[in-house]
């Protein structure tokens, strides 16, 4: 890996320090696509420095911060949760930090991460989620213990009253769409504190009948 | 992380080694629940030692080898495919290796990974996928190198033909089903010869109405 280190001592930028996400929706409707068009609409096109890209397989979003993106992911799943009207959709996301050359991961200096949470307004929309979070390179402190930033995620999402249950490689959170992504995004950024690439993936349930049955 | 070490000088079994999958079905429909079904009813029950267990979210693959795991992906999400006749169609797969404690990693001597090709027979079936691999445990080599073994799974898939575009975050695949999930399958157990615990995320795409109109 090639380590250039910034010859600013300023903090990097969001979108120096490669923070961003890809985000996408399956609306389980003959319907989808006016749905999903019209969420992209509802969710506008990002505000401030937000830049939404969208592709055949995911939509990218990036040019925000932490909180940016948080609001942004929140807004959109919820607004294809109103247009699906009871209909079950399902959003599928991913966030990246500290890779910023996308291939070859150049080395940033400064404040990687924050203790600091993201907070949201409840959106009223319920999710079940399974969550993976993925410290990439080597920890800080140098005892390669990646399961401590991993563990430290899920201890808080107990704490939270979204953990649901643990199962292989994924942790189940259920609750409010915007409690669960303000969580999430959270973790992901605080374990920026020990890592510099740092991904995580959140798949969300929303109206699934198989929940329904369930309860 | 607890360090546990093998005492049998037998290569670990794939469920001894935490191998597995997750998989989830998207069918754009309102037929959604048929296709589903249907799906998981064409692809069996596994064969042989594999365990298929449905969740609200996603559905866990277990107890069989890279191979196996390769070939219920594809029968199921072809299965899917084929039933949604035309429907816009995605789907989600997860891979995990080397964390056979899930939550606690333990350490697990033996061969972990392979430089064997996965190979199937093609499905007719037309993806377009963004996939991205994470190898988490320190790289063997002690250099924490961790883009090395990215680096020789996109090159890998350079040659294989099925490369389609690099972006943030993800490499873009195209081609048969089985062969994208054939190279996905095979980086991610050869990324095993360097790192115990591996990762890899698999977002695809079937009848794409995004696709269609860009071609």
């Amino acid at each position: 890996m090639e380590l250039v280190l910034a010859e600013s001592a300023l903090p990097p930028t969001p979108e120096e320090y490669g923070v961003g996400a890809r985000v996408s929706l399956q609306p389980m409707s003959d319907r989808f696509i006016d749905i999903i068009l019209g969420a992209l609409d509802d969710a506008g096109g990002g505000q401030g420095t937000l830049r939404i890209t969208t592709g055949v397989v995911s939509t990218l979003v990036s040019g925000g911060d932490e909180e940016a993106l948080a609001r942004y992911l929140t807004a959109l799943i919820a607004a294809a949760a109103r247009r699906s009207a009871g209909a079950h959709l399902t959003a599928q996301v991913m966030l990246s930090r500290g890779c910023p050359g996308e291939i070859a991961c150049a080395f940033v200096s400064g404040p990687w991460g924050s203790e600091k949470p993201v907070v949201l307004e409840p959106t009223g929309v319920q999710v079940v989620a399974e969550w993976s979070l993925y410290p990439l390179l080597g920890v800080i402190d140098d005892t390669d213990d990646h399961m401590m930033p991993i563990m430290a995620a899920i201890d808080a999402a107990k704490v939270s009253g979204l953990f649901d249950s643990s199962d292989h490689y994924v942790t189940r959170l259920a609750g409010d769409l915007a409690e669960v992504i303000a969580l999430v995004v959270t973790a992901w950024r605080r374990t920026g504190s020990w890592v510099q690439h740092v991904t995580t993936h959140l798949a969300l349930s929303i109206n699934s009948p198989t929940a329904r049955s369930n309860s």
